[in-house]
């Protein structure tokens, strides 16, 4: 069966967007410095519809996330932010499940990326996710407050942290959710390149 | 000139201790799951008087650590919590200089630890620190609002961190205070090891 991940890039001090986020200011005041990894690589460039890059271990990484996911579960935060950011073809290329309160219809974009809405909860967007995702993997998407939401119903199988060296000092962050249990992982890679490490986790689950 | 460097143990999620900590539990509930990779190494062990224990690479990098170690400065409530807590003699076989309000004459303990208060601040302390750590280095020990202090100051020229991997929801954050400037960092080097992976950066400072 597929596995239920997300992959995030991450200040050390655990910060995934800067101040002052929203949309058309997606990453917050200063956020780009956190992903600037990630913006001059191949594969990126590639789902931005942009030619050339470049195609080093950084690169495979990234391809590799891509590659191994079906479909996408979001926040509805993080829609509404990328609603009006995104190109067409968005850079998904899978079917994309909205988590949100509000009933709409399936919204189709070029290159494969359909947003479906899901008004009944988290296990309902998984299940239609999984489905949609054949034997790849499901990818929660983001934004911080749904990853903390799939951590906590113990949903999770897999993270990849893309850890940057910087101080970001203030902005959103990853794991802000007090008073979860405490989760044991199991370290299961770390690729180090000059300027992220990253690092992959399985969530150990108790029988 | 020696540099000004700290070094500690944190998860995934960005914690040094767990929940409710305080003198008699000073890793807080469930905080020696974050630095549990250090207790059977044979650095450590000695360090608390303990013989036998791990000679890995693990203890390699602990033991580094306390080489270049010439002196140290700590916070007063980590001074308070490890007062009711450390053996005699203490692990730390140099000068500590603890930041606090309360005129204190210096506290000598076995081993070539003495205490000594600094009631004049942390530029004071820190040149204390460094004239009895000589061609060694200054090691803020903690706690966390005491690092904190020294990073907003621009006073830290490195840091390592052991990433532990483990989510543990609650407890006491290294890197709790928002609105810093935001720092770069330079990654000087990623140690992997089972059960840790042992991070080090330099702060790369604006001229």
């Amino acid at each position: 069966m597929s596995n239920v991940i997300f992959d995030m890039g991450m200040s050390l001090d655990g910060f995934i967007a800067g101040p002052n986020a929203g949309p058309r200011n997606a990453l917050g005041d200063g956020g780009m410095r956190i992903h600037r990894w990630v913006f001059d690589l191949e594969s990126w460039r590639e789902r931005q519809s942009l030619v050339g890059g470049q195609t080093n271990r950084d690169d495979e990484v990234s391809n590799e996330t891509f590659a191994r996911t079906g479909a996408y579960v979001m926040g509805r935060r993080m829609f509404d932010e990328g609603e009006v950011g995104w190109p067409d073809p968005p850079p998904f290329r899978a079917p994309v499940f909205v988590l949100t309160h509000h009933e709409r219809k399936p919204w189709v974009r070029q290159g494969g990326t359909t947003f479906t809405f899901v008004t009944d909860g988290i296990e309902s967007a998984i299940k239609q996710a999984r489905a949609a995702a054949g034997d790849k993997d499901v990818r929660i998407a983001g934004g911080a407050n749904t990853i903390q939401q799939f951590i906590k119903a113990g949903l999770l199988d897999e993270l990849q942290i893309h850890l940057a060296p910087i101080l970001l000092g203030d902005g959103v962050r990853l794991f802000d959710h007090p008073g979860t249990e405490q989760i044991e992982l199991e370290k299961t890679r770390v690729i180090d390149s000059p300027r992220v490490t990253h690092l992959t986790f399985r969530v150990v689950k108790e029988d």
